[in-house]
């Protein structure tokens, strides 16, 4: 019985032996400035299969409990996000940054959020001021609910015009674990299935896709409540499946404000590793 | 082991023996336009200790897993509502309709969002055209947290000025059952603990403290993570109180939507209890 | 001097003789059911010259004053919306719906507004429930502050992979009459350029542009504050273009909420027009 | 004929004469910092009636076009609000903050959104590590349309249950120039009358009505239209009263984006004021 993750780290954690066996996975962990870094290659075929997740780089930075009451750890954590970021972008070409996810619906609006607070520089190339700026491009693509489109549709078809180097997309995602709720970060080279975690997969947004590689950066917003009573149930050593609803999710009380601090550390790590090193106060600046 | 519930029909079901034995509970069940309805008379001391409520009637309507998705089911359940709140309120005198909780939290916006859409006619009680309405304010209270005042005691405060007959508090309430969740409508003139439910009891707003009537309205909006845990380990037949943070809820994906329905037949069905039947269009003509 | 406006009625009002003469107008004005409703044809170059618009057929509907507050005139003015509208589709196809303008600033959040509010059926039209609704997607567009891309653009690319046999556009109008605001509704087959009325004209949304037809719905929110100066200089007779720096609007204080109302009734008019007559509330209930 | 101005300064600058023959006002004018400092004192009953504003001090700090976009100056200018405001609260004892105003009317929105910035402390004044702030509470005070009860009859209730030392009153202003809209920022102790700018005047707040200091705030975020248009007249040489629906507003196109901008350097400026020197990022930690 497998739960719902978006998690290179917690599917690592979880298929350990299978991942060892295959050969095809490289890992890492480590700290640094109080984050906890893990670093995931799954470098074969083999590796795929046993992780469950495309070849490719995942870094996850960890934050503790208690980080969103502080404001400078904030910063500190988009510059490391920034640094994680910067490598896994081409070194020239238009950058388009996608929001995943509904506006309206909290634990889905964390790729709205970022995409809101991207500093666009595409149609301002031309001025002298923003000589030092990188092109870049943001969209939110909606939801298939909301659109009768697929993401995936939307944004090929917007890459279409564009043509950008790069897509960085954003979107909220599914955890096992309610400590990692807003406070993991995961950064992965090898794009996204919009929807993936909340099972209702739509057509991918990758290299092989889009035709230009594909960085997706993630933070879980929601544990499914059936991942929740399994593991009480494991660790009661009960038998069974959980009986529950499906599409009943666990999240803390405050996470309305969570998803807008993890959307601040996100947006300005993203800033950073596409325009440089700047500011909190020079970012906000340019958002207006 | 006992879980958070603001429901009186949950506990009465949880403390069926010891409410029969006390003698001081009187229960009925039945339907009525396809919505469950379930009276509870708390009518003695005895009655009080076994089921944890205050003296009092509480009447609950229950409606069924597709009641969001029917327009029509809304203006009949707001009908029902009407019908049973009338009887609850004193014949004459102003009305103070007040919000409870977050407006920024979202399973916590229940009653800031009912107390918007109130036909407040306090002010224009010298105008004909409003001659056939009924004096009715209406305030949000905020939240302890954000306001550094006790929800009771700014109530309180408007009370002295306001002077009115009645008072209706809207709350978010917490329920043991997920079907419940935004699909329960609870009336009661007990009067009500603000955040009672959520185990950070404030001082209480009922006709002691205030010195008139308290009708309280609530939906369930949250069932705590702790208590379907708790519910999977006892259904598996395992011991032990569960293992999980506290803080943490469990909603469905679209609870932001859902709120917004219930926040819907509520606010009519309150808004026909107190100026008298009238069309959802009228209603929302009304307010703008 | 010519002051800003969208509206083919009030170009065609300051243009008359010009209009007359070339030829190339035809219009006609008459009331229904309380609606004012304006007729205008460009039928030729030199009429489009005159008038100072592409060829192609402009509606106008105006209400009166006090049409916000009656809730069943909202109703009879979508029907009629949808009347006008229905005769400018085609027959059948897909239809892409694309709400223009930035959702955070009021007077220019109607396109967003309303295409929050289409019943849109791509994604269902296998499923034998939806088989009498028509095949419909909408897409909020962004503006090129918040995205880099010209608006044009992103529908280009929505359009090669959605491939809709009409484009309606909806957005925000600038009008010469603070007597317009949110009561007038002007419907046109000749496509859009968004942000003309604000002096930012970006590439066209029409046929040309995107290869099929493009349906254009408007509703004036702004007024500019030169407008207004003129008129009252030019009443009283003095000369002079007004000193007043650009950029500033005039609206009603109540512009939050007009907005709201018109957004209601220009989106229940496109539903209907696209998926035959319903009531408000099958509409309200398809919106979730 | 006059038009409606909430500041002072404006209305010194238009009844100079009469401001001087009264011999009742002391101004001065001066630069600090890239901010124009105004001070005015009514000091007679004979001042008070030669300006229209009751007897007091009136400071109003007023900043350059481009403020907005540099966010160092928001500090700047928020140390500036805090060294103005300190003088004028008592040096001991709780203060209540009063946000005045519609949430969601935008430029009314000035006072909720201050008052939700606020660090409230009244509840945690017991904790250790509050020792160094002082006790501070905050309400949303409503507008008499949504709760049919006068602002100044709310903010009395509940002054009579926390009994602060000092009310600080934040509303929006109307201004005489579209020059000052979102660029002024005016603090005064001599309360405040709640709708006064827009024609609707309420009871007053003030010492006499709530029993202690009433310092307010404000920022002008509206020009009537009346007054531009007889401006451009006045200039313009021609007579007569401009003719124009009343009710209606002058605005920049940004204007949400400003009051957010001028909502933050207020309350940040508050903030300091009342809890000592603290840096943005300590601020918007505690905000959470």
């Amino acid at each position: 019985m497998k739960y719902r993750t978006d998690m290179a780290e917690e599917l690592h954690g979880s298929n350990k032996k299978a991942c060892e066996k295959s050969g095809g996975i490289e890992s890492s962990l480590y700290s640094e400035d109080g984050v906890r870094i893990s670093r995931i290659r799954v470098v074969s075929k083999e590796g795929e299969e046993a992780i469950g997740k495309p070849q490719g780089t995942y870094v996850t930075l960890s934050v503790g409990e208690d980080w969103p009451s502080d404001g400078t750890q904030v910063l500190s954590l988009s510059r490391m996000i920034a640094k994680n970021l910067r490598p896994l972008l081409p070194p020239e070409g238009e950058i388009l940054v996608a929001g995943l996810g509904n506006r309206f619906i909290t634990p889905d609006s964390l790729g709205p959020a970022v995409a809101d607070k991207i500093i666009v520089t595409r149609h301002l190339m031309g001025e002298p001021f923003f000589s030092g700026f990188r092109s870049v491009c943001a969209i939110n693509a909606g939801v298939l609910g909301c659109t009768g489109v697929e993401t995936a549709e939307i944004i090929k078809g917007v890459c279409s015009r564009v043509k950008p180097a790069a897509v960085i997309a954003i979107d909220s995602l599914a955890s096992l674990s309610t400590d990692r709720l807003c406070r993991s970060f995961q950064i992965s080279d090898t794009g996204i299935v919009p929807g993936a975690g909340a099972y209702n997969a739509r057509r991918a947004l990758d290299r092989q896709t889009l035709g230009v590689p594909v960085i997706a950066l993630g933070v879980p917003t929601v544990v499914d409540a059936e991942t929740i009573v399994s593991d009480a149930l494991k660790t009661a050593g009960a038998d069974g499946r959980p009986r529950i609803s499906s599409g009943l999710l666990v999240t803390p009380k405050d996470i309305d404000a969570l998803i807008q601090k993890s959307a601040k550390a996100l947006s300005y790590g993203i800033n950073m590793a596409i325009h440089g090193d700047m500011s909190v106060s020079d970012i906000e600046q340019f958002l207006g």
